[in-house]
């Protein structure tokens, strides 16, 4: 196979640190690792496969020879020089969510629809975290009967604001049991020892804007975009590991011995559901690892069609770096 | 009005000192407090109004001379000394979860239904903490159309294990802080910056006892037997208030005015719903007042008919210990 030469825009942040982790566990066929960043960042370096690759600014004319570029940095810097990118011959991998809900960009969790990613324009787009956690968790069901309606609630951690959005939760923690006021920056409320509905901004129809991506993205990866769905987001003082209490409603009561073979035949899901010892997916289990967990599987107790599931899923690895990984390891194969 | 005599059982715990501030700040009528506590609190005092009163050992001899006993030491304290504080006279108010579902106990939330008080023999039982929010943030709601299903997920501090799992939080918070490894007790995993599945047992329908007592006790409390109810509970890193995020099915569409309105008149409640300011119930700002807030009013986005909401609640005063003092301040205006 061709070796590849690989952006990645945003390349210090958040993500973009564990997307260079994730292309290095899993020997990403690339020869050439161009790291971008915004112009304060240049002069540092980042560090892959052994060397330091220093940082280069991103510009319009960053991507001359890039084959796949993996965008992390915003809407705004997708929308700015994604342009770019795909004019210098780049695929582009878009983490943000400027272009996901575009009819023509496929919208992928390549366990869960990645026969999508045949029919892109050069452009993929990565879902919403939250988005991602859900659809694994209820994609393999599938097969067991028609979804009818889907109720969740998020436990998500501050990694989706972003690296200051965790150090924001360990400073103000610090702060906290020294008797400090917190000072919110990142976020607008204090998180230490605090929960809060999810900060995006709230929009027309009541929802937040998180809660929209979630639902909307659910329904376009799924194929179901009429699916009713509707989605709670909160913000927890949790660091990386987003969590969802999912209530799944079907056309007819499923077996739980079905529910927990579907589980097992499908990739990047892992059962954790020791009842006896009272052990589920916790955002501390999963911290690092790929696969999205789910317990907690259950008949609704007062809908026997519906069930209840309790999942989490590391929100920096499947919930972003690893399914970009992922999807251009697809596109790199199809070359 | 006649002055009564008080028991506290379980005085020195968290719920029984927050009972003790509010038999003081609501000017309970009362002319003596009897403190009571296991064996190895004695030589302690209770600070109250003013005095401090020493505690006395749980006894079965304890309650000569107690007109009302409130307990709060546990389901196993409750079924051992309550029967020698009613056959004393006293009547008892009852946090712990040992008489809640016997048909003949009255489980009030006195806002939702107090009316049941005067069908007690002796005993009323105080609801579990998450009930008790869950059916304030539902009940105003009964006069807009009939309650088809009710899903609710919880995010519960630590409070509900006690003043120990308050400090188990800080105290692992702070180690994790400076390093160390965290060194579960009370609870059984990790609780700083995680959250998991709540620890009481899952039972035979494969919910844990929390939940059954959630799903139960909400039903009764509302008098709707057969709601078919669903919730999931969980532990967050908090130290004394619980969310909920809850969806609400009623058989028709209801008016978000109409809904505003009603929790407008419901006493015990507060809206605090301000989408322009992203501003919604958290803990941190409900954590030492009495009402139960509401926010995050909207319809479901897949079902018209259901409503979400998210609410908050101080665990330790609406959630119980105030719960318990309306009660019994039910009880001392009807002697």
């Amino acid at each position: 196979m061709e070796k590849l030469t690989v952006a990645v825009v945003g390349a210090t942040g958040a993500v973009g640190t564990e997307i260079l982790r994730v292309l290095e566990s899993r020997d990403f066929p690339m020869d050439t690792l161009v790291p971008l960043a915004s112009p304060r960042s240049v002069g540092r370096s980042v560090r892959f496969r052994g060397e330091d690759v220093p940082v280069q600014a991103l510009a319009a004319d960053a991507f001359q020879g890039v084959d796949i570029a993996l965008f992390s940095a915003g809407a705004s810097r997708s929308r700015e020089f994604g342009p770019a990118a795909r004019e210098a011959g780049a695929l582009m991998v878009d983490n943000s969510s400027a272009f996901r809900m575009d009819a023509d960009v496929p919208l992928v969790v390549p366990e869960v629809n990645g026969d999508q990613l045949g029919q892109h324009g050069g452009l993929i787009a990565n879902p919403n975290c939250a988005a991602i956690i859900l659809t694994m968790a209820v994609a393999p069901l599938r097969p067991l009967g028609e979804f009818k309606r889907l109720v969740v609630s998020t436990y998500q951690s501050t990694s989706g604001a972003g690296a200051l959005g965790m150090e924001e939760l360990l400073e103000q923690t610090r702060g906290y049991l020294e008797g400090d006021e917190p000072k919110p920056n990142v976020f607008q409320f204090p998180i230490a020892f605090n929960l809060f509905s999810h900060n995006a901004d709230i929009e027309e129809n009541g929802y937040n804007g998180e809660e929209n991506k979630v639902m909307e993205e659910t329904r376009k990866i799924l194929g179901m975009p009429d699916l009713p769905v509707s989605a709670t987001c909160v913000r927890v003082p949790v660091l990386r590991a987003h969590c969802e209490s999912i209530n799944l409603e079907f056309d007819r009561v499923v077996d739980l011995d079905e529910v927990r073979s579907a589980y097992a035949a499908f990739p990047g899901v892992q059962i954790l559901d020791d009842r006896s010892n009272n052990h589920f997916p916790m955002p501390r289990e999963v911290t690092g690892t790929d696969d999205v967990l789910v317990g907690r599987i259950r008949h609704d107790f007062g809908r026997p069609t519906a069930l209840d599931l309790f999942v989490s899923g590391d929100q920096l690895l499947k919930g972003a770096a690893l399914n970009a990984v992922q999807i251009a390891e697809l596109l790199a194969a199809s070359r």
